[in-house]
């Protein structure tokens, strides 16, 4: 990073603003343009109210613990450079743009040399940040790609980092799965996680190319409710609290096992989840609750009152049958039928539109359908003991599978939190 | 509408709680899914705040001079029954439903008899309405299809539904284009406006089909500020204000030139654009401050210096050239260069992912790219003086068609409000 935009970083929101203004007078704006770009530094001279900052610096990356804002954009990147500074490079943009737009700053300072692409889309000039974070993810072709160690990194690669096993059911599409770098920005403006994704993707012109990308929402739910996803349930009741650091630092941090760089970390498991809405609706209640294990309206395990209720995996009805069916969802999801597994969800549903489906199951209609459901994200400390070792298990015999489809994902590195002055990747590309 | 449906309408929502408390009670739910449903009613106590809600009747239907929501989800639907009995029992149930979910109130009761599909997918369930309006149109398959007089309502079609012309530039694509019956859902809240349009579609099974669908965005700009679309323009300043009476009444609501059913209603146009995002990121400020006739940054028409400031056409500078372009997207959208035709705009964003795509323009890249636009809708008295005399000359000449491709779309009939206990297409349907 240059030592003027290390400086940049460090400037107050007002005194940005100045320098702002100093650009306009000193970049030989037209006279229609002067007057413009003063109009938009006094639009956002207020500086956006704390509680919709989240520190872009940190001893972690934003957007894991972060309680989950209303939407995100996520976006999976392929390198087509061969030249390794090229990524430290971009890297180092990518970090400079993210702490800047973390605070409600453009990806880059508005002054315009006029005949250069204007600086940013501007498309969220005066919004409020709404809790952005911006969490960067380091996937398997960084490292090795077709064989080929194409930027000196293959010896680096975490042992956790795996390739993902294909599971029971996948339905992966290519085009919609993997990356070599990922950026998931969150914020409760769609058009502020938009623009910060689109901005990054500018940054990376001939570097790397958008491979996928995934938007996704949350509702408007009530503080410390917990949000239901487009099925009608509750999701992420069972999640580990993020105030235990305990658990947190025993199933989502990476920890001295390392690699260095990863210390501090997690791994990411992103998902596509198509869900058969028109199937499911058609469904009785009951049986929607013996499918998940759960009472719709209140999240109450089944047989119990409340939501955080704890599931009697044991007891049983007059017949003798579970009350809880053995192959429901969070009975297959539970730890303690999984040797104590833990993982962070972090779930966003998404609304993509609709395209003519043949549903899977009778009568086998075929018909426009909601290609809607759940962009399912994950974290957690080695993938290897969180999400292969549930849903290996559950991709085979969980009810709900009959109304959901894996269409894409990917398993991303992310590393530890940044101090301020360091870029993502530094540890990585030895660049300290 | 059923005297039982019309009466729940009627319901305080404390009492339509409490009659699904007793619906609990009375319709054979098991040990298990009792207590589950109390708890749902005890979540739903507290009414959603006054604010929150929209009125539903009225003289004239909401989400038209409603102020613009955060998101949308439209849906076209193509009617598949013979029977104009079905669309009639569609309508009644569709506006029975739509009431009850604008103040936040399940699509049908809840109560469930055990073997019949869940009422109502559950996942608005707590949700505040936000603001949901739900905006009913009748397309020109309604009335004549195919040159088929399906439903005996050709003779009712009214003159201004007319077929859209085909524009130039325009790459409608039949999947994305037209419909029999058009519903927006506009919330504050994402899963609010998709549940709601989802219900709908739910009733709608065997009589009516999706065709397509839309979601759309809009920033949370501040109150009354004009929000900003993907271009990072201002989008919406040149409306006409709908606090001036009289000017909404001269182009927005269908007056005694009829049909009769029609009056008080209004024509609505709908145009699914896609913006080459990366090809307008790559032009300079000032290029595309010529393209819209705009500063970007405040929003004031070229020469100006604040964003409602009156745009002056004849002005031109030191060489005689105008300082607003000709073929910029102000000077031909505007009132005075279209012999004073004016339309509400309602636009909103929509950002569908990203899929290979041959840009139109040098260098012709083939990439990845966002498929991200503008979904635009427009309300007017008579869409051949107002939609289609504006776009007919700016389809042409405008500087930013070389950004923009109109995919998909429609026109739609929406009449005007109901009184508490009519339902949508009453008036057309001779049902009063």
């Amino acid at each position: 990073m240059s030592e003027t935009n290390k400086d940049k970083l460090h400037l107050s929101r007002r005194r940005f603003l100045s320098s702002g203004i100093m650009a306009a007078a000193t970049a030989g704006l037209t006279a229609q343009g002067a007057p413009a770009l003063v109009e938009a530094v006094n639009q956002n001279a207020k500086a956006p109210s704390k509680d919709a900052i989240e520190p872009f610096y940190g001893e972690h990356q934003g957007g894991i613990l972060t309680p989950v804002q209303h939407n995100t954009q996520f976006a999976a990147f392929d390198l087509v450079t061969d030249d390794r500074e090229d990524i430290i490079k971009l890297l180092q943009a990518w970090t400079t743009a993210a702490a800047r737009m973390s605070v409600g700053q453009t990806a880059k300072p508005l002054g315009n040399d006029g005949s250069a692409p204007a600086p940013d889309s501007a498309d969220a000039l005066g919004l409020s940040p709404g809790r952005l974070t911006i969490t960067f993810g380091f996937g398997p072709g960084l490292f090795i790609k077709d064989g080929k160690d194409r930027y000196g990194l293959a010896a680096k690669r975490p042992a956790a980092l795996i390739d993902l096993p294909r599971f029971t059911g996948d339905q992966l599409v290519d085009a919609r799965t993997g990356g070599d770098l990922s950026v998931q920005a969150c914020s409760d403006d769609p058009q502020v996680a938009f623009h910060a994704v689109r901005q990054l993707a500018r940054l990376a012109y001939d570097v790397a190319q958008i491979r996928w990308v995934q938007t996704g929402f949350t509702p408007n739910s009530k503080p410390k409710e917990t949000p239901r996803n487009l099925m009608g349930f509750k999701d992420g009741t069972n999640n580990p609290s993020v105030n235990d650091p305990k658990l947190i630092n025993q199933f989502i941090w990476v920890g001295d096992e390392g690699p260095d760089w990863m210390c501090g970390g997690s791994y990411m498991v992103a998902r596509r989840i198509r869900i058969a809405l028109e199937h499911w609706d058609r469904m009785t209640l009951a049986f929607q609750e013996q499918t998940v294990g759960r009472h719709k309206y209140s999240g109450a395990p089944l047989g119990k009152k409340n939501e955080f209720d704890k599931a009697d995996y044991d007891a049983t009805d007059a017949d003798g049958n579970p009350i809880i069916p053995e192959n429901s969802h969070i009975s297959l999801g539970a730890a303690i039928h999984n040797d104590g597994a833990q993982i962070l969800r972090r779930p966003y549903s998404y609304n993509d539109g609709a395209n003519v489906t043949a549903e899977r199951w009778p009568p086998w209609r075929d018909e426009m359908e909601f290609d809607a459901g759940l962009f399912f994200i994950c974290y957690q400390r080695d993938p290897r003991t969180g999400f292969v070792k549930i849903f290996e298990r559950m991709s085979k015999f969980d009810m709900m599978n009959q109304f959901v489809t894996h269409m894409g994902g990917g398993l991303f590195a992310c590393q530890g939190g940044m101090k301020d002055g360091e870029f993502i990747g530094q540890r990585l590309f030895d660049k300290a």
